[in-house]
C-alpha cells in the first residue's frame, strides 16, 4: 500500500553498482544542459535567473521519491514559464517582491491541485485537451515566446501578451535598437541552431568518438554561454548598454513560503489548474514514450502525486511552476538514466553550481539566454499540425486553427481555453447524431446487414433499426424523431425492432425516450421489440416502466426477432 | 421550398367545414381556460394583466402560419414567466415602464434567437439539456412559483428569488397577514384542487352528459374568478384592503417596440437563450406526444421558428416570452383541434376578451389569480423523479438533485445552468473509458466473445481487444494506457489485436493515441493489428501515417487475425 504512493521503494531496493554509474553519467549531461536552460526559462517567466536553479534541484528530489517514470526530468519547461509569466503578470509587476512570492503561489496551488487529482485517481480530466488543442496550443506558444524573446536579442524595452502587442511594441520600439546586443544575439542564436543540427557530425568527421561528440553536442548552450561571458567581460561591453545578468546570490536553494492571501488565492487559482493539467499531459506523453521503449508502465494517477510533490518543493524553495520537460527527458533517457535516482543527481550537480557557478554568470549576457530559449521554442512549432489536420477531419483542424489564432491573438489562457471548449461541442455535436443503420436479413443467413449497403430481404411491415452507439441525453432525442418520421412516412408499418448489440449504456434521459417512442408508436398501433440487447444493460432495464409496460418483446437475437415478426404478414 | 417554411400552406388547402367546426369547439373551450390562466401568468411574470391576453393573440396567429404541429397551443407558460420575471426583475424595477419593455426585448432576443437557430437547423442544441435536468427544474420550479404566490394569497408583500429569500419575506412578514384575502385566496385555491379532481365525476353523476361535463371542469378557474370578483364588488372588500387587478386598458393588443439598448441587450442576451431552449424543450415535447397520436410529423427545425415568430409577435404586441404550453395543448388536442385554425379562433375569442371583458374583472382579486396559479404548477412537482432516478442511475440522480437543490438554493438561471453543466461532465467522464473487451474464439466458431463472460480460446502471445466504442479525444488515452498496461502485465506476447466493429469514428487525437500504441508496441518488440474495421472508418485511415507505419496488419474480420496469428507458436 504504502509501496503505491511510493514508487522509490520498488526501485531503491534493487540499486546496484553498474545502475549508478549508468544514472551519474546521465546526471552530469543533463546537468550540464540544464544549467543555461534554466537560467533562460526563469527570465521567460520573469523571474530573477536563480529561481530556474532553484526550481531544478528539490523538486527533482522529490519526484525521484513520488513519481513512477525512471527517465523523466522535471524542472522549469518553456510553456508553464510563459504561462507562469502570464498568470504571475497579472497580480504583480516583474520585478518585485509581490511578483517571486505569487509565483510561489502558483506553484503551491498547482501542486496542490496535481497531488488533489492524483488522489482521488482524476487524472483522465486531463483527457480532455484533445491532441490539435494541444498541439495548437503548443505551436502558438512556441511562436509567443519566440517573439517575447526577440526584444532581449534587440536590446530593447517591449511587452505585450498576445503577438499583436509583442509585435506591435517591438516596432514602436525599433529605433532604440543596441547594435553591440544585436550581435551577440544574432551570433548565439545562428551558433545555437548550428549546433542543434551541424556540430555532432562537425565533431564526428573530426575524428571524435560518438560518445564525448554526443556530450559536446549538449554542452553547446554553455559554450554559446560561456563565450559571451568572456565577450562581455574582456570588452567591457556591459558599459556599452549591453544588459546582462548581473550578481546572483550564491547559496543553496532557500527556504521559502508562498502566500496564501484569499485576493491572491482567488486570482491564480484558475490559471494553476490551466498550468497543472497543461504540465501533466506533457509529462505524462514524455514519461509514457520512454517507458515504453523498456515495457515499464507509468501510472498516471501516480504521476499526478509526483509532479504534485515536485511544484509544492518547488513553492518552498524559492522555484516556480514545473512539470516533466521534453528535452531534458529524452537528454535523460539517451545518456542511459536507468533511475530516478539519475535525477537527484542532477539536482546534486545544480546544487553544486548554485552554490559555486553563480559568480561567474555576472557577465552573462541576456541576449545569449533568449538566444537559447528561441532555439528551444521553434522547435515546438510544428505548422505543418494544420495541413496533417485538415486532411483528416475538418472539425480537428477547426479546433488547432482556433487554438493558435486566439493564443497568438487573446492570449494563452484564453486560447487554451476556447480550444478545450470547442473541442467538446464539437465533440457534443458529433456525438447527438447517434449512428443508426436500418438492417434486413442476408438472405440464407443469420446475419443483419445495413439495407442501403448490401442487398438484404426486408418485410414491409417491418422496420428493424440498428442502433450503433450508447444512448444518452444528447443522441436519444434524435433517435426518437428518426423513429417517429420513419414510420409516419412508411406505409403499413406494424413492428419496429431496435436492434441494440451495440449499445452498452442507456442513461435515464433515453431511458424516458425510449419509453416515449414505445407510448408514441403504439398511439399508432405500432409495436416497438428490442434484439439482442447486452446484459449489463438488460439488467438495468429490468424493472422499468418502458419493459413493463412494453407491447412487443425483447427478443435475445435479432435472427429470433427476424423469424418470429417477418412471416406475420407474408402468410 | 416555401413549403417548407410555410406549413400553413399545406394545411390550408384542404381546410373544409368539417374541420372548421372541429376547430371552432376547441377554440371556445381553449380561449374559456385561457382568460384567466393569461391573466395569472402575466401576474407571475410581473407585468400587468393585460399583457398575458396580448401574448395570448397574434403569437398563436403567427405558430398557426409557421408551425408544424396541428395541436400546439402557444402563450405565456408558468415556467417561462417565472424565467422572464427573473431576468427582467434584474434589469428594472417590477410596475416601470422600463419593466414592460425589458420583457418585450427579452421576448425580441429569444424570437430572434429562435429563428436562428431554426435556419442554422442547430435544434439538437437542446438536447444538451438531459431529462433529469429538464425534470428537476421543471419541479424546482413548480415549487418556487407556489411559494412565490403565496403572498397574493395571504395578501402581504413579500419578494425574493431563491426558496430561502421567499420563505423568509413570508415569514418577516406573517403579522400582516389580510384575513380577508386569506379567506378568499384559501376558498378559491381549495375549490380549484377539488375541481381538477373532483368535479367531472361530481357533474357525470348530477346527470351531465360528458362533454358539458369537460367543458364545465374547464371551466372551474373561470367560476372562481367570476364567483371571487362578484363577493369583492358585491361586499366592497377592496375597500377592506383585498388587493384587486383594477383598471385593465380595454382594447385590441396595442403596437410596442422593444428596446436594443446596447447594454439591455448584453444583459438579457444569455437568459433570453435560456428561455428560448427551455421553452423550445417544453413546446416540442408537447408537440411531439400529441402529434404521435394521429401519425403526424413535427419538423423540429421548423418548430424553432414557429415558436421564434411567435415570440417576436409577442415582442411588438405588448406581450412577453411565449412557448407552446402543456396544459392548454392537450386541452385543444383533446377538444378535437384538427388544424392550426383552432389556434387563430382562440385568438380571436382572446381578442373579443381584451376588447370587450376586461371592465369586467376590475374587482378580480388576486388572490384568486395566485390560486390558479399554484393550483397550475403543483401539477408541475414530481419529486418522484429522484426516486425513480436514484434506483436507475446514480449520475442522473445526482443531475436531477444539484438541479433542484440549485434552483431552489440559488435560483432558476444558476439551477438549470449547473444541472447542464453537470450532466456534460458527467457523460464526458462516462465516455471517457470507452468499453473494451478482451475476446477469445468460442470453440470451433468463428465467433468471438468477452473471456471474462465466456469460455473461449485464446493464445498466450496474442492480445484481442474489442474496442466497444468510437474513440475520440477524452477516451483514447484510456486506450493508451490500457494496452501498455496489458502487454506489460503480460508475459511473451507478441501479437495485439485491435477488433474494430463497434467503432464509428476516429478522431484525429485517436489517430494520434493508435500511432502513440503502435510505436510503443514496436519499442516492446510487439505487433499491432486491427481487424473488422468499418469501411468509412478504413477510408479517413488510408494514407495515414498509422497504416503506412504499422508493423502489423488490417484483417477483414477477426476469424482471419485469428487464423493468421494465432497458431504462429502454437506448432
Amino acid at each position: 500500500m504504502i509501496a503505491r504512493y511510493l514508487p522509490i521503494l520498488d526501485w531503491g531496493r534493487r540499486y546496484d553498482r553498474a545502475t549508478f554509474g549508468a544514472d551519474l553519467l546521465a546526471a552530469v549531461i543533463v546537468t550540464i544542459m540544464l544549467i543555461p536552460q534554466s537560467l533562460a526559462y526563469a527570465m521567460l517567466a520573469g523571474l530573477p535567473p536563480e529561481a530556474g536553479i532553484y526550481a531544478s534541484i528539490v523538486p527533482i528530489l522529490l519526484y525521484a521519491v513520488f513519481g513512477t517514470s525512471r527517465s523523466l526530468a522535471v524542472g522549469p519547461v518553456a510553456v508553464v514559464s510563459l504561462l507562469t509569466a502570464s498568470a504571475v503578470g497579472d497580480v504583480a509587476a516583474q520585478g518585485t517582491a509581490g511578483y517571486a512570492v505569487a509565483a510561489l503561489t502558483l506553484a503551491a496551488l498547482s501542486g496542490g491541485f496535481l497531488v488533489l487529482l492524483g488522489l482521488l485517481r482524476l487524472g483522465f480530466i486531463a483527457n480532455f485537451l484533445s491532441h490539435p488543442v494541444i498541439a495548437g496550443f503548443i505551436t502558438a506558444s512556441g511562436i509567443l515566446i519566440a517573439a517575447s524573446q526577440l526584444r532581449h536579442i534587440l536590446g530593447i524595452e517591449a511587452g505585450g501578451h498576445t503577438l499583436i502587442e509583442i509585435v506591435g511594441s517591438l516596432l514602436a520600439n525599433l529605433g532604440r535598437i543596441d547594435p553591440v546586443t544585436l550581435v551577440i544575439g544574432a551570433l548565439a542564436t545562428a551558433f545555437l541552431f548550428w549546433a542543434r543540427r551541424g556540430l555532432k557530425p562537425a565533431l564526428l568527421r573530426a575524428g571524435l568518438a560518438p560518445l564525448p561528440a554526443d556530450i559536446l553536442t549538449k554542452a553547446g548552450p554553455v559554450a554559446a554561454v560561456i563565450l559571451t561571458t568572456l565577450a562581455v567581460w574582456l570588452l567591457g561591453l556591459d558599459a556599452r548598454g549591453v544588459a546582462i545578468v548581473g550578481a546572483v546570490p550564491q547559496g543553496l536553494p532557500p527556504l521559502t513560503l508562498p502566500s496564501f492571501a484569499p485576493d491572491l488565492v482567488t486570482q491564480l487559482a484558475l490559471p494553476a489548474m490551466l498550468i497543472s493539467i497543461i504540465g501533466f499531459i506533457e509529462s505524462i506523453s514524455v514519461a509514457q514514450t520512454l517507458a515504453a521503449k523498456k515495457r515499464q508502465r507509468i501510472d498516471p494517477d501516480q504521476e499526478l502525486i509526483g509532479l504534485g510533490a515536485a511544484n509544492l518543493g518547488a513553492a518552498f524553495t524559492g522555484g516556480y511552476p514545473v512539470t516533466g520537460g521534453f528535452a531534458r527527458s529524452v537528454v535523460n533517457y539517451d545518456a542511459g538514466a536507468a533511475t530516478p535516482a539519475a535525477g537527484a543527481f542532477t539536482a546534486i550537480g545544480l546544487a553544486i553550481a548554485a552554490l559555486a557557478l553563480t559568480p561567474l554568470i555576472y557577465y552573462l549576457p541576456t541576449a545569449t539566454l533568449a538566444a537559447t530559449i528561441i532555439v528551444a521554442v521553434l522547435g515546438l512549432v510544428d505548422l505543418a499540425i494544420l495541413r496533417r489536420t485538415w486532411t483528416y477531419s475538418r472539425a480537428d483542424f477547426a479546433a488547432v486553427a482556433v487554438t493558435i489564432l486566439l493564443t497568438l491573438g487573446l492570449g494563452v489562457e484564453v486560447g487554451v481555453a476556447s480550444g478545450v471548449l470547442l473541442s467538446i461541442l464539437l465533440h457534443l455535436w458529433k456525438t447527438s447524431r447517434p449512428h443508426v443503420a436500418e438492417v434486413g436479413r442476408v438472405p440464407g443467413s443469420e446475419h443483419f446487414r445495413n439495407i442501403d449497403r448490401h442487398a438484404v430481404e426486408t418485410a414491409p411491415h417491418l422496420v428493424t433499426l440498428r442502433v450503433d452507439e450508447s444512448l444518452y441525453f444528447a443522441n436519444a432525442r434524435f433517435l426518437e424523431d428518426l423513429v417517429q418520421s420513419r414510420v409516419t412516412e412508411g406505409c403499413g408499418i406494424t413492428d419496429v425492432v431496435l436492434m441494440m448489440s451495440a449499445v452498452n449504456e442507456i442513461d435515464f434521459s433515453a431511458l424516458e425516450s425510449l419509453e416515449a417512442i414505445d407510448a408514441r408508436l403504439r398511439d399508432m398501433g405500432v409495436r416497438l421489440h428490442f434484439s439482442e440487447v447486452k446484459g449489463p444493460v438488460m439488467d438495468r432495464l429490468e424493472g422499468t416502466h418502458l419493459l413493463d409496460h412494453l407491447r412487443g418483446r425483447v427478443f435475445l437475437s435479432q435472427h429470433d426477432a427476424w423469424a418470429a415478426l417477418a412471416p406475420r404478414h407474408a402468410t
